[in-house]
């Protein structure tokens, strides 16, 4: 079993990118790849490829690289993508609708079961195949479709009370998309998108390129 | 001036995330805080935090803490926040829609001041104040408006020309909603916003939890 305390969540961004290179270069029918050109294709270091995958085990060969198809088969173990996960959407507005139609998401073995909304004109809106279900029967539902993931698509001022809701139905991971802050027990995990951070990246480089 | 190619990918989400959580301290009227308080809000260790920081200058004093005020005012210099940035925002289907109604965008001061769509359907719209042009009009556009970061927000199939087209117009940086990777030259900055990484740091943490 990995220690999780010690993996940084820049090690599994990094992963989650490592994943998507190893998909590329197979698509293109690439057998091998060393971790610098691992690191090429990501703008980092191949020292920080090889730290990165150090955490997990020892997966190249020296001088040979590393096989794309057995690290990529790695890599999906480690970050759990071996298996479909069942997913709830909490918030059926711009960005709820967004998300359902997301195909990055299937595609990554995310499933969205159900749609919570509590605005009744919603409920009961059947959306790719996906129903809207009152926010009263959530913990039900919740367990009879075995979610284990929900996301927070609601405005910030209704995000904390839905959170310690669906806590209270047993809950243990959310992605939040409410730009505010949300308080948890330690053995929760929320993972906040907040989609300004990337822009800021922008407006530092344009500030600061020379 | 920084040398921003000294600067990680990782550094800048977290000076993001540190601006965030000195916003919210200084709502809370904290007038300093260690570069401790700052690691454990934001669940890394202070040592990076300093590390961070140090790329920029020196902004605490030893065993006094950080001024929450100045270095909110240094992070927001830093990240090129201290002025509005003209967004151009191109698609206009569900996540384009989710977009111009995200007020983060706006509280940081991104302000999206042209829509443009190939949908001649959509053309012409104005939502939020914010006309949706066609594509063919956007280079002009584009310069009128003084937009300086373009979002992109089709389907990934459109995603490269339609970049290609507004480098040709002058635009330097880009977000990307669109699940592909785009070739640009080396000039230009593409920051990719894919929002199953998140989910996968979750399925990480549900996989790998004692």
């Amino acid at each position: 079993m990995i220690d999780i305390n010690k993996i940084s969540d820049s090690t599994i961004r990094r992963l989650s990118k490592y994943y998507r290179t190893l998909n590329e270069l197979i698509e293109k029918n690439v057998e091998t790849v060393s971790s610098n050109e691992i690191a090429n294709i990501n703008s980092i270091t191949s020292a920080q490829v090889r730290k990165d995958l150090s955490f997990f085990g020892t997966f190249g060969r020296r001088g040979l690289g590393y096989n794309t198809f057995l690290l990529k088969d790695n890599i999906a173990t480690i970050l759990g993508l071996k298996k479909t996960w069942n997913v709830g959407l909490v918030g059926f507005g711009n960005i709820g609708h967004a998300l359902l139609q997301y195909q990055e998401f299937k595609k990554q073995g995310f499933i969205i079961k159900a749609i919570f909304d509590s605005d009744p004109a919603k409920v009961g809106q059947i959306i790719e195949g996906v129903v809207v279900n009152p926010i009263a029967d959530s913990c039900e539902i919740s367990k009879e479709t075995q979610i284990e993931i929900i996301i927070i698509a609601v405005p910030p001022k209704n995000a904390q009370s839905l959170v310690d809701h669906f806590i209270s139905c047993g809950i243990k991971a959310f992605l939040n998309f409410a730009p505010t802050s949300l308080k948890v027990p330690e053995n929760v995990l929320v993972k906040n998108e907040n989609m300004s951070i990337e822009l800021e990246a922008l407006s530092f480089f344009l500030t600061n390129k020379a």
